[in-house]
Formats: structure tokens, sequence, C-alpha cells
């Protein structure tokens, strides 16, 4: 993150015109959602890259509240685009491979109808006369233009912020025409906190009483109003964290720049800057038309509600998060992933880690996480992609591996699991033993894992990997959605085992769990006869002071676990690791690691208190 | 918290006069921190409860940006009072043992001079006139207020957000009349991002037309930007969960009130209706003045200057922060205490988990946490307090005790402790070693814990406890603070073991570890013959799938390790609490629990990689 006054959400450009934009006028009227009728759409757009001659490699990227179809630069000598770290030759949408097309937003001041264009019926702009306007129209345009363009079917529609509510709204309303969406820092709604600010915004634009009802164009504008509204958005862009390391060195110390506003805080002449900048480029009334669509998009309250809107989406989608957003705080984006995964449509998710805020997709910091997530994503949806090729080196990644020459335990659960089934495999890592089940006839294939590069290497498959704390439950899965609930290797680093094993036991017909067997032979041995808290080698390589590990458990203890718990064990499996063999007298002596294979038996209680998790 | 339009910070007076406000002149000219100086300065104020003879009872309460003298009613037929929660007979601050005194603040308007005051020398209201003013100016009156009462040294001053700003300047400025200091949700300064708002707020009061530069008190005044200011302020005082609690089930359902501001949300018809009721008891020049004094007020960015403008106070602390307060984030409270630490100052701290944001202060949810903290705090300043009486019952309540009878262990521990030693007991529940201590002649005694309640009991037996999670390590305290530091059968829940130890043999002298011996012979037998997990009572008394242990480690593992560590052992008492002896020969078998006094030895790092936090 730069320390400069220039947010990279507010490009180098002033306000003149772009060179690259193209205008497509809409030969229909346009009804909108709110009855209202529009005459002589104009929609402005600038493209990126070739049409291939399938028509099959367009990308739709969509822009956020204050942006424009200056997606990116088009040649060295070109005005920066918003987002040139990610779209361009080479880079993770690459213009050499895929057609970009990004248009502005109906409602908008860049090129596109909106507020300030002329009203046909009465010669002036049309200013508050500019009818409500809803994500669905604006996605309505954009699919015009796509017509237009000859293209069927998007091979993704790309978007942040507003720009992930379009993405949402193109796989809902037009679910046969988007194969891929990736949206990032977005929302099913808004928050009413987000809302808030939102409001407070308007009502600064609307009681600045140059405002005239809307009616400025041919005077001074609602300066002040629209530069209090932009200067709150700054502050809700921007973590706390990233303000104080803007501003919290030199806050005494405003920059030198020209503004009315006060500058007794080097934060104050941000905002400032900030605030008289966006009055050059922007027109209130646009604002308040695109943040009021933005404002009224809503796809339901309830996990219920918004599992229903998504229901016609058939796509595949990659969802992605911040961590120190807090105008879309990742909550919310786990709300869109759990309607998802309740629908059983196929979504991979991450809360990419960063200190940005909500202008986290725009910047550089993390780039290397979100940009390259959104590149795998989109390369395992091309048609021709080679699919899903594990190698031996990719299991010996594994952290978890006590195996030199290959993976016994993967061979072993692998002939659990027939062809054909469906899989959730807790704690995926990256993704293994997914890869090694999609190699054959499979259902449904899904991982959940915690860390964000594991995550990344199994998008990169292709494979559907969901972030999540498996201590949270598995509450967005549906009772009985898998034929097999896999934990590889993963039970002794468990908070809750109870509440886990539950969960398996509820979303998937049978549950295949494997530990190490703290009552192997060495291991009892030690601490009988040596009085040392036992180690090992694989997942039992630590001392007592730094294991990860922190449930300690033997055959015998999980077989009187399941015992009690109603649990049936339908399989044991105890193998001897070392000597790459299965283990077939006394096992709870001589196997050093055991996978169980259950179900619910007899007497088992469904559901019980420790069912806490509200979803992933 | 209500769904009510009515906020708590916002009390239910409109601006009439208030009947029990007093007023008092000050005779000298007041000089102000910015070289300026008022002339004829009054300051309103209001007094519950009877000052004793001893002069020695006497609570001052300050109040926040928006508050005034009006603290509490001062009987069932008066107004409310915007602490009646905590402030009244019988409660947190008992009006029937202490004499209250809340003050309107200097550059307020509801009776002491402010921007609304006749200037003597213009006959004019000051307007933007009015000088700079800081906390030490309002201080300052505030101590001249106390003069003028005949008080010598306050019990204790009281204040949350701005208030506690108060508290913190009374602390440092005077600090020998101040016995005690509780500070709530406040901070030693604003961060960045409550700094942006403040200025956002100010921008739209001063770009506001009707504003003339603050000569509006014979027109219609800058309403709209004093309203749109509130509207800011009100987002900030709230948590994001509490108004998604408060708006998200009917967002599209605006309440019925009277305003002009949009009211298509129902967050926007709360907000505005603030925004109205706001503007009509609150003058627009006092929001600037106060507010800029408070973005003003700055204790230092980093630790050393925090510690060294908190240097000269020597009262006895408590300070409050909540959870969800975004506002004025738990972080800047911890920064106070680290700072406070380090000058070696008795403080108590706690983050209250709440879910009610900044205005959590004020609100009866999180009463029972704050209201009887400080209840127990301001007890334990009475002179005639009785001081510290543990009880055989209060021991018992210790969830990890093993004892029937007593605790052999503390004993041991006390033992092991010479009078007039200093003490920090890491984990220390609610405080009973330490208040067994403190019955004999001791140093400084500090107890760092986790859990609210422990807290809550530790403040209340007069000891100094604060809130700290062992495994971001002891970075508030110095080397070599304390003879002896106490980890008391914690070690077996930590994660990053070599950390705290580490830790404890920087901070300490001399560290005592006790924990539970795995080696002890029932357990290895349960391994051994049994090939099960082993368990046993006490902390060890859960299953494998259930315990809160994480680390299994036997008295020879211990001693290996502190081999390995360069770390010398003084002392080891291995116990056998069943039979409530100690054990002499073959501890590794015999004994089921072990004490460990131990130091830095020969070849010994002082610091590690390990050593990574940034204090409690």
């Amino acid at each position: 993150m730069t320390a400069s006054l220039q947010d990279s959400s507010d490009s180098l450009r002033s306000a003149k015109p772009l060179r690259y934009v193209q205008t497509a006028h809409l030969a229909d009227p346009l009804q909108l959602e709110h009855h209202a009728v529009l005459q002589g759409v104009i929609v402005a757009y600038e493209t990126y890259g070739q049409l291939n001659a399938a028509k099959n490699n367009a990308i739709l990227v969509c822009h956020a509240l204050s942006g424009d179809s200056h997606v990116a630069r088009h040649n060295e000598t070109d005005d920066p685009g918003w987002w040139d770290l990610v779209v361009g030759p080479g880079k993770a949408i690459d213009t050499d491979q895929y057609f970009v097309v990004c248009s502005n937003l109906l409602g908008g001041c860049r090129g596109t109808t909106g507020p300030g264009s002329i009203n046909l019926e009465t010669g002036k702009p049309y200013g508050q006369d500019f009818p409500t306007i809803t994500l669905n129209d604006m996605v309505e345009v954009q699919r015009r233009l796509m017509d237009h363009l000859g293209i069927q079917r998007w091979r993704s529609v790309v978007g942040g912020s507003l720009g992930g509510h379009q993405a949402l709204t193109w796989a809902i309303q037009f679910p046969h025409r988007v194969q891929g969406v990736v949206a990032l820092a977005t929302s099913p709604r808004l928050t009413s906190q987000a809302l808030a600010f939102d409001v407070v915004g308007r009502n600064a634009i609307r009681q600045d009483p140059h405002f005239c009802d809307g009616q400025y164009y041919e005077h001074q504008g609602p300066e002040v109003g629209l530069a209090i509204a932009r200067m709150i958005g700054h502050i809700t862009y921007l973590s706390g964290e990233a303000m104080a390391k803007k501003f919290d060195f030199d806050r005494l110390h405003p920059r030198q720049v020209a503004t009315e506003f006060e500058k007794v805080f080097s934060v104050g002449s941000y905002l400032g800057y900030q605030g008289d900048k966006f009055v050059e480029r922007f027109d209130a009334n646009s604002y308040i038309a695109i943040s009021m669509a933005m404002d009224l998009f809503d796809l339901g309250s309830s996990r219920q509600a918004l599992a229903a809107a998504l229901q016609p989406a058939t796509c595949r989608w990659l969802v992605l998060s911040f961590s120190s957003d807090w105008l879309f705080p990742s909550s919310q984006s786990r709300d869109l992933v759990n309607a998802l995964i309740a629908n059983r449509t196929q979504v991979s998710y991450c809360d990419i880690s960063s200190q940005c805020g909500h202008d986290a997709f725009l910047l550089a910091d993390e780039l290397a996480s979100y940009g390259e997530m959104i590149r795998g994503f989109l390369g395992q949806l091309d048609p021709k992609a080679p699919g899903c090729q594990p190698s031996q080196d990719d299991e010996a990644y594994e952290t978890t591996s006590i195996f030199r020459q290959h993976r016994l335990d993967y061979e072993r659960i692998g002939e659990l699991i027939p062809a054909g089934s469906s899989v959730l495999d807790l704690g995926c890592g990256s993704g293994a033993l997914l890869a090694r089940l999609k190699q054959g006839q499979h259902g449904p294939l899904v991982g959940l894992e915690r860390d964000e590069s594991s995550i990344l290497a199994g998008i990169r498959k292709g494979l559907d990997v969901i972030q999540a704390d498996l201590n949270q439950g598995l509450a967005a899965f549906a009772d009985d959605q898998f034929d097999f609930v896999v934990l590889s290797q993963t039970l002794q680093a468990i908070d809750d085992v109870e509440g886990i094993i539950r969960e398996m036991l509820r979303v998937g017909r049978t549950g295949i769990v494997s530990f190490p067997n703290f009552a192997f032979r060495r291991l009892r041995k030690m601490l009988a006869e040596e009085g040392r808290a036992p180690k090992s080698t694989g997942v039992l390589c630590y001392e007592w002071y730094n294991t990860p590990n922190r449930r300690f458990l033997s055959i015998a203890d999980f077989e009187e676990f399941c015992q009690q718990k109603r649990i049936k064990i339908h399989r044991t499996i105890p193998l001897n690791t070392e000597e790459g063999i299965e283990v077939l007298d006394n096992p709870n002596l001589d196997a050093d690691l055991a996978i169980f294979a259950i179900g619910r038996g007899e007497g088992y209680v469904e559901r019980g208190v420790l069912h806490h998790g509200e979803g992933i």
C-alpha cells in the first residue's frame, strides 16, 4: 500500500474523454424493473484482446461504484486503467488469451446513459427525473451489449464490490450465458452499517443548497455534498490498519494540497483532496442513482431466501473476500458460499488475509493470492484445460505425509470409495486425495481447507475448495449430501472432536477417519519404560512442547468412542506404514495408523447440542 | 440493546434548562494551553450524595462529546440522566456512599463557557473566535471547580470515551489529587480512522452555507452540517452487529419520523431522526471545539512516548474496553495498559465481551461486567476497605483444583517465595494464590488472566489483574521486573510453551512452573497395559476428545527441556497430591504433580526469535 495521496480506486485520469471507448445504441426501449422505460439508451464500453472464432473466450469485467469502462490501458501510451494489475497481456485475466469487455454502468457518467444524459421528453438532463434503476437493469444493458457483440456465453463474469453484485445478478438472470463467476469483496446485500454510510452521503448531496433537486447542470452543482459523500466512502474503503499505516506517523502534518476542507491533520488533507478530485470527475446524480441501486440490491436476509434467489445459477463460482474488509465483511461472502453449497453449486472460496480493507481487490498487496486464484479458476474453465494431473511430487508436498514412496493410506481410502461417489474431504490440503479420486469416475468432490496457499493449489487442479474452520462444523452442508466424508490425519488437531464426527455422519452416509495410533508399540514403550511423552515420525514427529497435535488417542480409544456414541464401525484398516502393510493381529499394539469407515449405528442420536456452527 | 429510535447516548431530554445545575464562576482568567486567555469562565455542574467530613469520598464523573452535567436523575421526578444505570443510590457508583460531581465541559453548550457564550470583548457570542481548547484546559476548569468545592483529592475520576481522556489527563496533570482512575472505552489518542470521521463531520458543519464562520446565533445555523456530523457519529458508536440487529429485519420499512433526510431505509429514518434531535440540543460551534480538543489529545504514538506521558500518574487504574468497539478499539486500551505496566503503575484491565460497540459503556447489556468491576475497584480504594480475605471456598472454586482439603501446591509455592517479593502470576484465575501472598508482607503482585468473571473476582479482592492471552507473550513487562513469575497448572494448556517459558525467565528472576506429570505410574499403566490414552483426576480428568489440555509431558520431559534450553533448575518439588505428600524417590513414576523453580542457566540465550508478542 502506498502512502501517496493517490488512491488506487481513483485512477490517475481526470475527466477527459477516453480514447478507446466504443458506444452501442440500444435499439429497443429499456423496460426498467421499477416500471419506468428508458428510450435511446447508449452503452459505452471498451474491449481488450481478440474474440476467438468459437466466440467462447469472452470475459466481462464489471466496475464498482465510481469506476468506468477503462479497466486497463490499451497500450503503453494509454492512460492507466483501474485494474491494470489484473487485466492485460500475461496478467491474471490474460488479454492474450481472453477477449475482455468492460462497460460503463447504466446510470453512470462516463458514456453510458445516466442522470446527466438528455431526457428526450424534456430536452434537458434527467437530473432527479432519472428513474430508479436496479442491478437487474444494469445487467440487462450489459446483456444487450453482449448480443450486440455476438457473444453467446461469457467464459466468466468478474467483479468486485458493486461489480460483484453485477456478477451475481448475471448468474441468476442469465444462467445459460455465464460459465463462471468470480465475485470479489462482495455480498448478497449491503450490511446495515454500509447502507447507513451511503444514506449519509446521499443526505449530504441532496441537502446541499446547490443540488436544486438535481437540476444543477447549468451552474455549480452540489460539490460539497458530493465531496462529503466521497470522504465517507474513502474511510470505509480502507481498513483501520491501513489508515493507521498511512496517517499515524505524521498525523499533524497535513499534505500540501489545495482544498477548502479542514487541513489540520494529514488524514484530513487526504480526504479533502480525494473529495475535491472526485467532484471533478463524477456526477452527483449518478452517485445517488448508482449507490441507491447498490443499496436496493438484496438477494435475501436468510440462508433459505438467499439459496432460493441463487437457485437459477448453474455456473461455477470463485468467491473471494478479504479479511480486513469491514464494508463488505467476509461473513457476507460466507453467507453467499453457504447458500451456493446448499444449492449444491460448484464453488471455491477463500478469505484472503489482508490489511488493506475493502480496497484490497484493487491493490497489489494481495495480488499474488487473488490474482493467481482468478488465473487458476479461469484456466480450469477452458474446455481444453488439461484437467486434473496430481503428481507424485504433489502428494509428497502434503505436510502430513509419513510415506516415502506412495500414500498407502490414500490408496486404502480410495479403495473404500466406489466409482461415482460424492466425497467431502475435510482438511483437504492441496487436494491430493481429491485429485486422485477425480481421475476416475466420480460424483461431486468438495474439499475444505484452512490454508490459503493450499486452497490456491486446489483451485489450480480444478477442484472446488472452500476455506473453512472445521471447528465451526459443517452446517453449510445438507444431511446426507455426500456418500463419503473423509477426515484424513486431521482428527488429532481438532478442538471439537465430537462435533466434527457428528457433523461427518450427518452430511455423509459414510465417514472415513484416519489417525496415528498413540498406543503403537514404540510409543507405549517410551512412556512406560522411559517415562517420556511419546513421539515418532510423520504427524507425531514433534516435541511435546511444539506439536500442533492436541488429541492423543489409540485405536481402542476410538473404538470405545464409537461404541459410546452409537457409531457403527463398518471397517477398520490398521496399517503399519513403516513396513507398508496392513496389520492383522493386535492392531492397537502394532499399527501406527488406522483408517476407520464409520456410519450411524442403532440408537444413534442424529443431532446434539454440539452442532453449533452456522456454516463455513 | 433496544431497537427503539432513542439511543441511550442521546438521553430523553430536550434542550430545556436543567433543574439541578449549579454554577461556579472562575475568579482568575483561564490561561489556555494554546496561549489564548479566557475571562469570566463559568462552569455548570451537578452533585449527588453527600461529601463526608473527611472530604475523601468524592468521585468526578466526566461526560463524553455530547453529554452534560446531568449524569443521573436527582429523584424520581427528575429527567433521566445519561448514566442512570451506573450512578445513583445502591448503583455501581453508589451515591449513598460517594459524593459524585459532574460538570459540563469547557467549550460545551449546557451551562459552561463555550463558543455560544458572550465574548466580553465584543459583546457577541464567540462563535469561531472561541479559542482552541484542549483536554488540559477542560481539566484545569474541573480542577478549579474541585478547589471551589473544597475537595483535596478525588477518590476516583471516572469517564468513558472523551470522558476517559479527561480521566487520563487528571492522572497526568494532577497526580496527587486523584486516588484512582476508571477509564472506559477510551484511548491515548484517536485512531486515524476515528479522526477521519471527525474531520468529515466538521467539514460538513463548516461548509454548510448557514455556518457563516460560526456567527449564526441570530439566524438559522448549520443544521444540515451538524446533523450530518451526528449521523456519522451515530454509525461509529454502534457495532456492525448492533446495527444488523437493529435494522436488518425491516430495512425497507423506515420509521415514521418527521425528517427532511432520506427515508427509504429503516436505518436512514433512524439517522435522520438522530440528526434532527441533536440539532435541537447542541451547538455546532461546541461540536467543533470539543471534537477538535478530542482529536488533538495525544499522549504519544509509541509505547515509549506513552509511558513517558503517563510517568507522573501515580494513582491506581481500572481500564475497561469493549470487544466490539471499533471507534476506540480494545488495542488502544491495551496500549494504555502496556504503558502503565512499563511504568510499574498499578492497573487492572479487562476487554469486556460485547456486541454493542463504543456505546457499550452507556448501555445495560454489559452492566453486570463493567458496573461490577467499577464497584469492586472503587470499593478497594476505600482506605477502610477490608482488604484481601481469600476464603477456603475461594480456592476450591479454582477450576484446576485437584485438592479436597487445601491447596498443597499453593502452600509449597508460597514457601518458595520470600516475604517482600514481587510476583507475576500467569493465569491467576480468581486470584487465590495472589490473595494468599497478599496477606503477608509482599512487593508488587500482578495477575494475568483471560476469563472475564475471574478478573472481576480478582478486582473484588483488591488485586491488580490484567486480561491477557499468555500465547501473546509478556512483552509489556520489563526484563527482571519481578522476583517471581508463576505458571501454576497452566503449562499443559499453552500453545507456545517455549515462548512463555522464555518470557517468564526474562521478566522474572525466578520462574515457578507446576504441571501434572504424564508419566505418573497410573497413567503409564493405562497406555502400556490397556493401550488407552491416559486420564486421571484434576486437570487430567477429561477424555481424549474433550480435554482442554494440549501438552502432555513428564517430569523427565521438562528436565530435558530445561537442559536443552540451558535453563537452570533451582528446585524440584514432586508431589503426590492424592496422598498429600512430597515424593522423594522416583518422582517421574510416583509424583502426579511437579513444581519447578527455574532460572537462566549458563549459556542461556536471553532472547530468541520466539519472543514475538507486542504486549498484553
